[in-house]
C-alpha cells in the first residue's frame, strides 16, 4: 500500500464503526473515483462542516439562526425534550408523535471521559426555562452515564416550579420475557401501569 | 436534518458497505470535529486520488512509475500472478510465501455489468510475456466472471508457450466437510493430491 494511500485509511478508521478493513475498502473505493467525484466528495465534506451550526435557541444543528423546530410557530412551546446529540432528536421526531421542543446537551456527563457539566449545553438550557416552559422531559440514553445526568439536570430544574420527567424504562415492543435482562424486567415491573 | 448534512449522508451512502444508518453517523462524527480535522480529512482523500497511480508494468497502485514490487529486483522476474483489484494482490503480499511479480486487471469479464475484456489491463499483461516469463497463475476470485476471466486469459496465454495456472480450489483451511457447500467440496475431491 502506497503512504498516501495508508494516510487515508488511517483516516477513514478513525471515523466510528470503521474498521482496518472497511477503511481500505473506502480508500479503495476513492482511488477508483473518478476525480471530480473525489473532489465533489471532499467539498461536500467541508460544506457540511462549515454551514451546519448550533441553532441559537435548542442548540441543534441547522444551517441559520434558528433550526427548524425552534423557528415553527405550530409547535408546543410548553414541553422541552432534552437529548444527548442529535441523533436522539431525530428518533424522536421519526415517532411523528412529538410536537414540543427539544434541547441538544452534545454530550452527557461522564467523569470517565473528563465530561462535566460545564462542557455540555446546561446553562444554555437553563436560560430556555421561563414562564412558558411547563415541563421538561429527560430523554438522554438508559446508561448510568444517562442517569446520572438525568438526575443532575432534575435538581437543576425543578427549583423553576417546572415539572421534570424521564422516559420510561420497561420492556421494548416485541421483545419476548425470557430474553429480557434482569434489570429491564425489574424497570418493568416497578413501572407497572393500570390496565 | 439540514440540507449540508442531508448531502453529506448522501455521499457516505454511495461508498461501499455503508448504509444510511452509518452514513448518518459519519456525517455526524464530520461536524463533531474541529475545523483543522475536517481540513486535514478531505486533504487526505484528494491527496490519495491525486498521488495514487498505476505502475507502468504491472497496473498496480503506486506513487512513483514503477510500483515497490516491480521495482525490487530481488523478486523473481519469471512468474506473473494475475489478479483483479490491488485488494487481492495484498492479501497474497500478507501470505509473505510469494516472490514473484504481479499483474492487476482492475475488474473482470462481466457481460452483466457491460465490462468486456478491452475494459481490463489485459494488453499491458500481453505486453509483459516476454522470453523470462515461465509461468501466469491466474488468482482471478473464485465465482462465475472470475473463472470465465481465467478461461479467456489462459487461451490468450499460452500461445506464447507460458505455463498458464489457476489457483486451487478446495476446502478452506480450519473447515469442516459438514458445512461446506457441495460445489466446494466437488472441487476438493476433483483436486485430491497424492499424500
Amino acid at each position: 500500500m502506497t503512504p498516501a494511500l495508508e494516510r487515508l485509511v488511517n483516516a477513514f478508521s478513525s471515523l466510528p464503526n470503521i474498521g482496518r478493513k472497511s477503511a481500505t475498502r473506502l480508500a479503495y473505493k476513492i482511488i477508483e473515483m473518478s476525480e471530480d467525484e473525489v473532489n465533489s466528495f471532499a467539498d461536500t465534506i467541508i460544506n457540511a462542516k462549515n454551514s451546519v451550526k448550533l441553532c441559537a435557541v435548542c442548540q441543534g444543528y441547522c444551517e441559520d439562526a434558528l433550526c427548524s423546530i425552534c423557528s415553527n410557530d405550530s409547535r408546543m412551546k410548553d414541553t422541552i425534550v432534552v437529548v444527548e446529540d442529535n441523533r436522539a432528536l431525530e428518533a424522536i421526531e421519526e415517532t411523528h408523535e412529538y410536537n414540543g421542543q427539544y434541547h441538544v446537551l452534545h454530550g452527557i456527563i461522564s467523569p470517565i471521559d473528563n465530561i462535566g457539566p460545564e462542557q455540555l449545553k446546561i446553562k444554555e438550557l437553563l436560560a430556555r426555562l421561563d414562564d412558558g416552559v411547563k415541563e421538561v422531559i429527560i430523554a438522554t440514553n438508559p446508561s448510568v452515564e444517562g442517569e446520572a445526568t438525568a438526575m443532575y439536570l432534575s435538581r437543576l430544574i425543578k427549583p423553576f416550579g417546572i415539572k421534570v420527567s424521564r422516559l420510561a424504562y420497561g420492556l421494548p415492543v416485541g421483545a419476548t420475557l425470557e430474553y429480557a435482562d434482569s434489570v429491564t424486567l425489574l424497570k418493568a415491573i416497578e413501572g407497572r401501569t393500570e390496565v
